[in-house]
Order: structure tokens, then sequence, then C-alpha cells
């Protein structure tokens, strides 16, 4: 199609690479980054390109930071005996979020997948063991996800700690708040019933 | 949050402004960044810097282009006794895409829209009607939206240009392919059977 600039299809065709933008999608952003001011356009290529630039991964808890080690790491009001196991830095901040955690945190970058040929060796577990192996810890959280391959990675990594006798546990499994009994889907709901507490 | 580093956050609020996209999308999309190869990264934020660099605003029918006049207005098998006036460069593109039309677009940029404070003045209206006067045109197709707006704007443009004696048409209202007459609006089917046709 000669109707399209050649910038104009190439931001079209590399915003069409990101998650959940389709071909539609990154034509409306692109029109629409047309129309800003420049200002704003310079500073959005800007923040991309500095995102990569001024960031790194934590030596120790392999979270996206400002510096190495990551604030949470160095932080001696943290609680180092804590440790809890997320797939990604952003479970990070969805758990922080919460106020209720103040221990220290191991990102996997990623969770164990055959179908997508991700095995153990491709996380962060064997970090994770050498980190258990060299400071003291009382307990393992394992909070990746609740789906096939977070469970496999969970399962995966509770094996490997076992001989270590360190307490492992995992997320509870239960409804969500705000849910509905009559949508629930039967898994969840047999979770809630398994996991049920005194009132 | 002290856990997310300044790169990261300021990416998440930059991709925030964007349409469509909330803080839980941009943050979604920060962080598949940060995991994306460093030249993909910097390619995406070279592709957005240019996009608004490198095109221009054709001189004569306020498309976005590569040059001025655009590769439409200065193709000479066009048909230049055929205007086709649309709200936005996607508009033109989606027509481009019906392969049906030869003639010329001019860009409005923008609708009619009290709600927002945009006027006739706020759009190319009086840059349509000097290429009326100076060239010749045999037929003005209105292409806006069928919305309100798009209506509006239609109505007005129709009122201008009736003194100049031009053709003036509407693009046709009805069901769309593939629709279900069960679940079709009352105003499109009203349009549809007003506009019905012999088989």
């Amino acid at each position: 199609m000669s109707a399209i600039p050649k910038p104009v299809m190439r931001l079209i065709e590399e915003l069409s690479r990101l998650p959940g933008v389709g071909p539609k999608t990154a034509s409306r952003l692109t029109y629409f980054l047309l129309r800003s001011p420049a200002e704003q356009v310079v500073s959005l290529a800007e923040a991309i390109r500095q995102v990569k630039e001024r960031t790194v991964r934590c030596s120790i808890c392999f979270n996206i930071a400002d510096t190495s080690p990551c604030s949470i790491c160095s932080d001696p009001n943290r609680d180092p005996t804590q440790i809890c196991v997320v797939e990604e830095p952003l479970d990070v901040l969805a758990l922080e979020r919460t106020r209720q955690y103040h221990g220290l945190y191991h990102v996997l970058e990623g969770a164990i997948s055959p179908v997508e040929g991700i095995g153990p060796g491709e996380l962060r577990i064997r970090e994770l063991l050498d980190r258990l192996r060299n400071t003291t810890v009382h307990e393992v959280v394992l909070a990746t996800n609740p789906n096939l391959e977070g469970e496999a990675t969970a399962m995966y990594i509770a094996q490997q700690i076992s001989p270590l006798g360190i307490r492992v546990t995992r997320l509870a499994r239960g409804l969500p708040v705000g849910a509905d009994l009559e949508y629930a889907d039967a898994v969840t709901l047999a979770q809630a019933l398994e996991g049920r507490r005194e009132v």
C-alpha cells in the first residue's frame, strides 16, 4: 500500500511485536503519536531507550532495579530469613502492594515450560539454591503462578530444597475476593473447600 | 513504592498516556521490553522518534506522507475530479484497502464536536473549499464517520459546498457484511430499509 509512508509503516510493525498489540491497535497508536506534540513523542522514545540502559538485574534476587543489589535486598529492615520465589518482576510489585510481606524475593525469570523449551536450567533456580546454602533462611514462600507451568516450577523447586531442611510454603488457593461462588470453576472451588478454615 | 526503579516508573507513565493503555497494560509492556533484546528496544525507540521527524502533512490533502504533495495527490493515474473527505489518515488507509476508489482525498484532521470544543474552524474545511474553487472537481464523497460528530461535519460541509454546484455524496448506510439481522440496531436497520435496492 503506497498510501502509508515508510516511517509510519515501520512504527506499526514495531508496535505490532508488543504483546496484546495487533496491527489495528498498532496503527491506532501510531496515528495517535503522529497527532501528539513532538515533545511527548520524543519523551516516550527516550523512556523506552532508557528503560534498558538505566536498569540492572539485581545480582542477588534478579529483580529489575536501579542498582545491584536492589533496594529490597539491601534494606536492613527486611527479614532476611524469608525468601519469596516469583516468576517475574511484576509479581514482586503485586506482592509489595499487599504491604503484608517483609522478607526478600527471588525472581526466577520465567517458569518451567516444556512446550516453550524452558527447563529448570533456564531459570534462576541454581542461584536460589546457592542463596539458601550460603545464608540463613527459615522459609521459602513459593509464589509462582497458579497454573500448569507455575505448579510444575513450584514442585521442582520444593524437591530441590527439601534436602536443605528449610520450610517451604505455597500461596493459599481458594476463592478470590469479590468472586461469585456460582461462577467459580470446579478446581478453584475444590481447593477452597479443601483449604477451609475455622471461623 | 520503592520497589520500582525510576526508568521503569517513567516508561509505565509514558505508556499509560497512550489511548487504550491503562497502568496494568503499561507495566506489562514495560516488563516485556525489559525482557526483550536491546536491539529490538532501541529499534522501537528509533521508530517512535522518526515517525514524526520523517513524515509531513501533505499540503494539498493533509494526509500523513513521506513527501508533500503526497504520493496520492501527485499520482497522475488518480482521478482528480473526485475528492473523498475523511476525518483521519487511518480512514484513507481503510478506503485504499477497498481498491474501489481512485480519486483524491481530503483529511479534515477531526470532526466537529462541540463537547470537545472542536468547531469547523479547527478542521481543514477552508482548505477543502479552496481546493474545490481552484480545481475541477465533479464529486465530493463525504466519508466522515457514521456517528453524531461525523454526521454533523458532513452536514456542515455539504451546506458549504452547495453554492459551488458540485455533486456531494455520502457513503451508503446499511447492514455490514456478516451482520446478524436479529442483532442489528433499529437505526441501522431503518437505514438499510430506506436505502434498499432492486435485486
